[in-house]
């Protein structure tokens, strides 16, 4: 297949991150008038990005939030409170300024990209970037959700997205997601990609009854009963679970490593995202920045397995790319810091010893 | 005793929160275009202070952070890496704004007030407020670190800086400390207030080796076996264990509560005074807000003892406010979010029903 043969070879171009780059920061931080490493995962930012970018100083001013909107043909089992129509509202509502993740964007001088890369009735707005790969995928209970040419062009338009990006300017970006049914198919990705049971992977999503999240956890056994998914073969693990958003989304994650872009992780449906990207090439996991540990119950044992640093811990579930765009004020802070601290010799302190 | 009856009095003003006033915030919050709770912790932080400022709308545009700074006695028995004189060093460059958190402070559009309520040697900066109450503890080893009354003045003075505060326009206070020795006091304090080992509390400060370590439990074990402290008398407590930065602080969040001002616990010293606070009085803990989980090893305990709610979890622990004046930007985003965001009737579509 020529698209799966396009993807290798762009996956073969990444490469570890920079250790110079990375030890030439942590030692412009050892040498600022404070206890060594006190600043925490702070420090380990600008380390890992300084590795990533090979800049000396940081630079995150010009930043976007890249949305992937898609539907998801399992919301016909009956997982989902809401219908597909509002996840073609909600695409306009992020693209015209809207939506909570849109507001959140404004006020830390982040743009916004809404993408359709797989909803089911078009969006109005022509803020929307048309990447419509299909119209909603279909049922996993009746199939795959997509082809495995699908999931392959899935990943292509993200990592194609990251380096537009790049060329646009940009030095950070955010990852986020709009889709009903998007938490079902996370879940069901989750479950596999971890190794656990279905039920300690699943939550209300958007506002489920009790009665609501054992249908849900029962579609999502049923659907890896029928598929046997396999870790090993991720892009097949995600046409036949996957909603359009999570190969949108791990295309930006390995986008981000090939073309050396800091791409944000945000919430649960993000980060499993972000952890297929692993599965697909394990090299693209230390360009990976976390956020938030997602209030999803699942939140935390996918960021634990994810294994990148992240920031808060605000039991925020909203999705959208909110928690990712809520942790942009620490990049600021922290390149603030970088550039106007004070060094031990200007306060006429004797540096703090390394152990 | 005259001080001690005047804080009691000020302490039987505190109320509780109002609860229609966040009643109402709470229903504004859930008429917006979103699933319910779906910001987490950050609607609890609009509903929390709508009951503490009694306000329709957050306003938390006028912020400072109040730094208390003093020197600790106990730094003769050996368990710091520098001296006091950097005490006097960095409340000078607080005030001046060189250290970390008036660097923060600025990027957050933050005021600092560096208040020297114990150093040793007095700061030069014209900027720092003088409320010196001793130059310096005495070491816990050789009898209490203060008298009962300087103690109470401690309480006092950082209530009377919250009261000022209001009076000036402030909305919402963070607080921090400076003072070489203060982990050491606040393990111990920490100590007892959650009777747990000093082992378990104690960590490397600003850079102890293993051997630092080791020395800096067994003075604190020693402490606590010669004054024998009960959590029943926090006063006392205080005055045998803490140094001056802590009933400082603890001041500001009994303040807090009597004022009904917001005010911010910043990592392990500050959440450790946060405690103490609500020791001597219970009906303060509703009014603290927390900002980060602290990379000392017992700051996780000490926020869950504490209870409140926390947003960062970065494993900072470079103290002087630098966790709490970190997380004002979240402040700013749900001020913003609240602010602008559309609600359902706006997008078209029906509100998520509670369960």
């Amino acid at each position: 297949m020529e698209a799966e043969q396009k993807l290798q070879q762009l996956l073969s171009q990444i490469e570890p991150l920079d250790k110079a780059a990375m030890a030439r920061m942590q030692q412009r931080l050892d040498s600022m008038a404070k206890p060594l490493n006190s600043l925490g995962k702070l420090e380990q930012l600008l380390v890992r990005t300084a590795g990533i970018c090979r800049w000396e100083k940081p630079d995150f001013a010009k930043r976007c939030v890249v949305v992937m909107c898609a539907d998801n043909g399992i919301i016909e089992e009956g997982v989902t409170q809401t219908g597909s129509q509002v996840t073609t509202i909600m695409t306009d509502s992020i693209a015209e300024g809207k939506a909570t993740v849109a507001v959140m964007a404004r006020q830390m001088n982040c743009d916004v990209f809404a993408v359709d890369i797989g909803v089911r009735e078009a969006p109005a707005s022509p803020k929307v970037l048309d990447r419509n790969i299909r119209r909603g995928t279909g049922s996993f209970l009746k199939g795959p959700a997509m082809t495995r040419g699908q999931a392959v062009q899935g990943l292509l338009t993200g990592m194609e997205l990251i380096r537009q990006r790049r060329e646009e300017g940009y030095h950070l970006v955010a990852t986020g997601e709009m889709g009903i049914g998007n938490t079902t198919t996370s879940s069901a990705l989750a479950s596999v990609l971890l190794g656990r049971d279905p039920a300690e992977m699943t939550g209300r999503g958007a506002g489920l009854s009790k009665e609501g999240i054992a249908r849900k956890i029962e579609v999502i056994r049923q659907g890896i009963a029928l598929h046997r998914p396999s870790v090993q073969d991720a892009v097949g693990l995600l046409s036949c679970l996957g909603g359009l958003d999570i190969p949108g989304m791990a295309g930006l994650f390995l986008g981000g490593a090939v073309y050396r872009v800091p791409v944000i992780a945000d919430g649960f449906i993000s980060s499993v995202a972000a952890l297929t990207a692993c599965a697909v090439a394990p090299a693209a996991r230390e360009y990976i920045i976390g956020s938030h540990i997602s209030g999803e119950p699942a939140g935390r044992a996918v960021m634990e397995a994810l294994g990148v640093p992240y920031f808060l811990d605000c039991n925020m579930c909203l999705g959208e790319g909110t928690g990712a765009v809520a942790s942009l004020g620490l990049y600021d802070l922290i390149e603030r810091i970088f550039n106007t601290m004070s060094s031990f010799d200007d306060l006429d302190i004797e540096a703090y010893q390394p152990l």
